[in-house]
């Protein structure tokens, strides 16, 4: 019997905790407030993140970290990439010796330049072969209405990566096994900072060939700086880079899209913040892939237009203008 | 001053042939129907496939080929796929000494498995150094409108490509070079039987992260017959290949995603169809792509599913179920 924690009670840690109990596990999820965690308890819901979707019986929601972590063999965290760190400070004593810890967050931390694995085996001091990531075209709350989704599941060691698929492999979540952790982890939160870009895009009132345009360029960027970091290609082409890109930018229901329609109709992030509970990950994210970008002095003018306009340094109109407007030259030349 | 002519006065022709006048070209719009050409001719508009849009003074339309193609250094051809031999068969004699010949369909000629740049140096006997092809993520609609759109221009003379390059590029139009002939117009075609699929699903109900696995493995297999046919992977990543598929795949505009959602809502071909007066070339591109592939020796899943619930082989839900529900693997060992 496989017991799992998920970490995290946000839409993607809730949606996840209900696919592995579709795989079979039983599964502990701890929200951070006390009153979430009481209520998905009582209700079988997570109204706040997941409204209408009934969690199986096997999932147990707590806010005591410990209960969650009692027993497990496969630990996921899904709490926002930045306040990773820090929870982990706490939670490395009481993971039971032997668990596999399972990153569910999309992000850089800032400063350090870390992808959400390298923090893990830091913050832990668990070894890389006992970490893993799993990442995909996964929206959330399409996952948790059960619609078929692939997914991608990476770790540096190839047998913990094949027994991690077993355990989250359900009628309707497929996971593919991936040995490329750079790459995925990298994907995962560059996509973020592309589908910001596509919502200003969305927001001034353009359509499906800018958009398209935008997708295109963003990809071959963050492909480019996988590279530098010693990523293999193919995964930027797969569903952990293109797939997860395409749905997070084609779907209304991405934070990141969201609030980037919002700044491109003319809001400040402030503004498009207020009254949120949700946070786009890609504002932070930008910064962190800006810096990672910097220091392998790979050019990322998506990243660099969408930064810009995050901090209000440039204006929506601007962006389009500076990446659509360059003179026209041989594709393979970087655009 | 350049003269072109624009053979085809559907969407994307009249489109096209407005960018070549915002370009500066003078443009002589051949259509088929001589009411067409009159009615474009007098309201200055293609009432029947871009109505809303005027078109420049710099473009006439006629319904006499002799008149269009005289003194013209460009041919761009924007008739169906299938059809382009038999009205090569015609025109050749009347292209002026030295045009330049440029596909805009996208398609593969059934039987043959020839491409489109294939098709006309066959017919009229030029040679493939003065035949170019138009391609990207370049919707009809949107490009009439005048948003910003970006696309590709591939001829085997690199200084063919650049003069072309020259003669399309307007303020809202941006082509890029490529020298990869035969990847840029196999994707351009693959992308109609992908954008099927997607279609499918989404009249099936299915959302964003069903269509966006779709995409990647659809474009994971187009890759894959292009390598088997000599072209450059780093094509289907760019413009020509992912652009094109994600506009076509998003876009509630494409003709080939309309028929696949009305496949997908139980329609036959045949009712979908029904009063409508455009075609969706991917139908007649499913047959001649699996053939290649077949010749080829290349696995397409994709394709042979979207074609068999094209012939009513199999139901769309089936097709869902024999592309998803497949055992888990490896990613990068071919889904």
């Amino acid at each position: 019997m496989t017991r799992a924690a998920v970490l995290g009670a946000g839409s993607w840690g809730t949606a996840f905790a209900l696919v592995l109990a579709d795989a079979g596990a039983t599964v502990g999820l701890w929200a951070r407030r006390r009153a979430l965690a009481e209520t998905i308890a009582a209700r079988r819901e997570n109204s706040d993140y997941l409204p209408g979707v009934r969690l199986p019986a096997a999932v147990s929601a707590t806010a005591d970290v410990e209960t969650a972590l009692a027993e497990t063999n496969y630990v996921f965290l899904a709490v926002p990439a930045q306040e990773l760190r820090s929870h982990l400070a706490r939670w490395a004593p009481l993971v039971p010796a032997g668990a596999v810890l399972v990153s569910l967050a999309k992000g850089v931390e800032l400063h350090s330049g870390k992808r959400m694995s390298e923090v893990i085996a830091e913050a832990t001091g668990i070894p890389p072969e006992r970490v893993a990531v799993v990442t995909g075209p996964n929206l959330a709350r399409e996952v948790a209405e059960r619609q078929p989704a692939a997914s991608v599941v990476a770790s540096v060691d190839a047998d913990v990566a094949r027994r991690l698929q077993q355990v989250c492999h359900s009628p309707a979540f497929r996971p593919y096994t991936n040995s490329d952790v750079v790459g995925c982890e990298l994907a995962g939160a560059a996509k973020n900072v592309i589908a910001l870009a596509v919502g200003i895009a969305a927001g001034l009132g353009f359509g499906d060939n800018t958009r398209a345009s935008l997708i295109t360029r963003g990809l071959a960027e963050v492909t480019r700086l996988g590279v530098a970091l010693g990523a293999d290609p193919h995964t930027f082409a797969g569903l952990a880079g293109l797939g997860d890109l395409v749905a997070t930018c084609s779907s209304p229901l991405s934070r990141n899209r969201q609030l980037g329609t919002a700044l491109g109709e003319g809001r400040t992030v402030a503004e498009a913040f207020a009254g949120s509970r949700q946070v786009a990950e890609g504002v932070r994210t930008c910064a962190a892939i800006l810096e990672l970008a910097g220091r392998h002095r790979v050019e990322m003018p998506v990243a660099e237009h969408v930064t810009r306009v995050v901090r209000g340094e440039l204006s929506p109109a601007q962006l389009i203008a500076g990446l659509v407007s360059r003179s026209a030259k041989p594709e393979r030349h970087g655009w």
